[in-house]
């Protein structure tokens, strides 16, 4: 199998909802394996360049109809979420601690924060929240209830999102495959055209 | 024919230039006209909710790599213009003048301008390069000059990109059918499924 496809999100992020159902079906039709990357693109994230994308933009009323219209045309459930955005750091630390252990369930977890946010209405900020996804997918209570606040998932999450910043990231969705950067949703069709035909 | 799409370009837009060699062909299969809307995405521009697409991007390394990369992907010739961005006053001026008295040719002129900047590297910032490219197309001279700094030319523009930023024009291209508005070559797909099949 080739090099694994870089998926990088923010779970507060549609677009990154949008791409979290399409890419891993995407990798398979070329065999490649996707390395799921929770971050968060708040205050604190400083990607090469200054190149933020500005609230202004991801609040409008554009990138709302754009998001809802999307999910039509990729054929995705979606419901505009009652608040936008949300904190996401628990919801990410208690990712990638769990991705660092088993990442199938780290993604089954993912996928259930994701929908339960943009399909069921849910406050994925809440950790009694993220407590109960947790439980539906048999995860112990406790451990994830820890990986929310303790040091070491803190300062997991930090390096993670360091890195996405060296890497070039900025926005979500973000894959990166052999070092090629692909931003958003729009650009899936590319991705598979690099991966169908090589570098273009 | 039902109603036309507005397509709003700036000539400094490498997207904008990706765009207008595929939006007629595009509105041709579904027997829409397209009417063209030079406008100027500079430091006066004020979209609306201060939805300003910041420079730090649009310079960005990942900018570049991404046009290039799209015009190869679309099958549309490119070359990085070694100034970027430039002024873009004076097209836009003779484009909507000549526009407002033969949209044919003022398309001729736009794909003309287009090309001279994206394809064969011409700084189409200066006036000269603008009246070489209006003889090519055997407009009179003289007019043309006299559209890039006459007050009622000037005031034609500066309307034009009123009316855009009070349509919600943010960025380039940016299309308009029925009231509803799409940003970016990437939506193109969604544009189409929207003549296609109606609103969704």
């Amino acid at each position: 199998m080739s090099a694994p496809i870089d998926f990088y999100f923010d779970f507060s992020s549609p677009y990154g909802y949008l791409a979290s159902e399409q890419i891993d079906a995407l990798a398979a039709r070329h065999d490649r394996a996707v390395m799921w990357h929770a971050i968060v693109l708040d205050a604190q994230f400083q990607p090469q360049g200054g190149m933020k994308i500005p609230t202004a933009l991801l609040r409008s009323d554009y990138v709302m109809r754009d998001t809802a219209r999307s999910a039509v045309f990729f054929g995705i459930p979606y419901t505009e979420p009652a608040q936008y955005p949300v904190h996401t750091e628990h919801a990410a630390r208690a990712f990638q601690w769990l991705n660092d252990r088993n990442p199938d369930e780290a993604r089954a977890f993912a996928h259930a924060v994701f929908r339960a946010y943009f399909v069921d209405g849910r406050n994925i900020a809440e950790t009694a929240v993220l407590l109960e996804i947790a439980e539906t997918l048999k995860l112990d209570r406790e451990e994830v209830a820890g990986a929310f606040s303790d040091v070491a998932t803190k300062a997991r999450l930090k390096a993670e999102i360091d890195l996405a910043e060296a890497r070039g990231v900025f926005g979500s969705p973000f894959f990166i495959v052999e070092g090629e950067g692909f931003w958003g949703n729009d650009r899936l069709p590319q991705l598979e055209r690099w991966l169908e035909k090589g570098p273009f």
